[in-house]
């Protein structure tokens, strides 16, 4: 296993990327104040508009500092690698986002993140900036569907993101853009195999071993390994089984509306995520389901794991038009 | 080393992914025939206007078949993985985008490539479509400036399809479209680095062995070594190494301006590549270098091939107003 990787110390390795991203695009985002773990729009706070903040720990990206921009996050608190921001920065990315019509917390369903979050919540009110919570948690294979409220969050938090962040930017009011992102989460269903482990920066390490000729199916973005490792599969088997886990999951009916997200994970080449969509899409249309939108790439990795995820978002007129609206980030347009 | 991949039968691996292309993108791009080793623009050919004809081997996505699209190429011939396309299969995209002003082919300096599309140039002729060609050859560590015009092609060739494309978009002649697309090559440089190989899908095999601890410096994207091997270095040694090559190659004096392309290879993460960028703009900001576009990301790949390229442009401000001209293509957008 190769441990190769283009850093100077580890332990300046978040600083530095997040410093790259402010010299590269400093017409989209800014540091509010001094820690560099805390980014915000250019043009934060809109007045009179919703703000959001998202935040989770680094080695993701696009996710999670990729989505701040027109159209969709105001501002991001940043974690180390794999770890949790501290409320003190999410408190920070609050304050500097707050345009008077309160935030919007919308992050992925884990512990730490909820830990820290939950706590910014109650130095928010001290502040008298109210603020409402959305959890993205749309792995299927983290947890059964009678446990879905404890579901990890996956890339599928791409939609809540893109629709809240089109409705802040419409001036719904903050119960609204909470409601949307609600109501988007709850009809996103994500599930992803892993072919080989992320390797940690800091230990140079890989976070599982996985035999030769072995893969992992339910694979999280922490370098969690899955829920079963089964013979490797081939691409058209794999889009099988995910389709089919995720249909049965949302209950889509035939006449059916989604959005498909194919997601790499780090390592592996586009041509296999196209050949994992192609097989994706010939089996929604089989069972009668429309594709009205399609993202293919990487849009929540796990630093150079290689895998990949499906996401499927149901629609109807509002999620689409919420999707469709225009955005704007270093790492996502839509136009 | 990992051999594990999301393929089907290794031998239909190029034609599955070109269908998920289709299959995703069908406002964007069509097969103007049964084969789908043709990609043009879904609105070619646009009358009056020139065609831009890239192509080559499979395997570096979003090169080539992604630079497809309004304001980029017209069409692309694809060949298998680290292959040529046919001449037919070039003659084919030819034919679907000339619009009665003639067609520039460009594409990167491989012997298969040039091979194959200078019988195409004879075989457009007998059609009585006039072709130009231009070569992308800015691999400053394949030959040295000497010997520039034997340079073989990398990720550089972005700036000349981007260029190009405005031209033939605002409506320039096949002389004019040729002469800024060879421009902007001469104003090209790009030095990669590789930290781990290609696997080539169809034996599963790394295409080169790289000792622990070890990095190929100027590396190329299709799996060949670079010209040597050294110890593994920082991140900003890295940077350091490959500006001071790139602006001696160039010439860059201080006052000058540049484009910046940052690469990734395929399996480094993005969080690496703006570690990079930032130490790049450090370093060519202390030399009294003005970087006016940066691109940062995966644009012409290996594979998973872990590593990394720099590209610079030296701008004036007539390439500067083509890089900055619209374009939208599956994988590239400007606005």
């Amino acid at each position: 296993m190769s441990v190769k990787k283009i850093i100077n110390d580890p332990g300046s390795f978040v600083d530095e990327f997040v410093e790259g991203i402010l010299l590269a695009h400093p017409d989209l985002v800014r540091t509010p104040g001094d820690d560099l773990r805390v980014l915000v729009r250019a043009d934060a706070p809109q007045r009179g508009k919703v703000g959001i903040v998202t935040g989770g720990g680094s080695g993701h990206l696009p996710l999670f500092k990729g989505y701040v921009g027109k159209g969709l996050c105001s501002g991001v608190a940043i974690g180390n690698v794999f770890s949790s921001p501290s409320s003190e920065q999410i408190l920070a990315a609050t304050r500097a986002v707050d345009g008077g019509a309160g935030v919007l917390y919308l992050y992925g369903n884990y512990g730490g993140d909820v830990f820290n979050f939950d706590l910014a919540v109650d130095l928010a009110e001290l502040d008298d900036i109210p603020t409402r919570t959305v959890l993205g948690r749309d792995d299927v294979a983290s947890q059964p569907k009678e446990r879905k409220h404890d579901r990890r969050g996956v890339a599928g938090i791409l939609f809540a993101y893109k629709a809240a962040g089109a409705a802040a930017e419409r001036g719904d009011s903050l119960e609204e853009v909470a409601a949307i992102a609600e109501d988007i989460v709850e009809h996103t269903a994500t599930m992803g195999i892993g072919l080989a482990p992320t390797i940690m920066p800091t230990t140079g390490k890989p976070s599982f071993e996985l035999p030769d000729g072995e893969m992992e199916i339910g694979i999280g973005i922490h370098g969690e390994p899955g829920i079963r490792r089964v013979p490797l599969e081939t691409a058209d088997e794999i889009a099988e089984h995910l389709v089919q886990a995720l249909v049965g999951d949302l209950g889509l009916p035939s006449g059916a509306r989604v959005a498909v997200l194919v997601n790499g994970l780090g390592a592996t080449p586009l041509e296999e995520l196209y050949v994992l969509y192609r097989k994706t899409h010939q089996l929604l249309t089989a069972r009668g389901i429309q594709i009205a939108k399609n993202y293919i790439g990487e849009y929540a990795t796990s630093l150079e794991m290689a895998g990949a995820s499906i996401s499927l978002l149901e629609l109807n007129d509002e999620r689409l038009a919420l999707l469709d609206a225009p955005a704007t980030s270093p790492f996502f347009q839509e136009h």
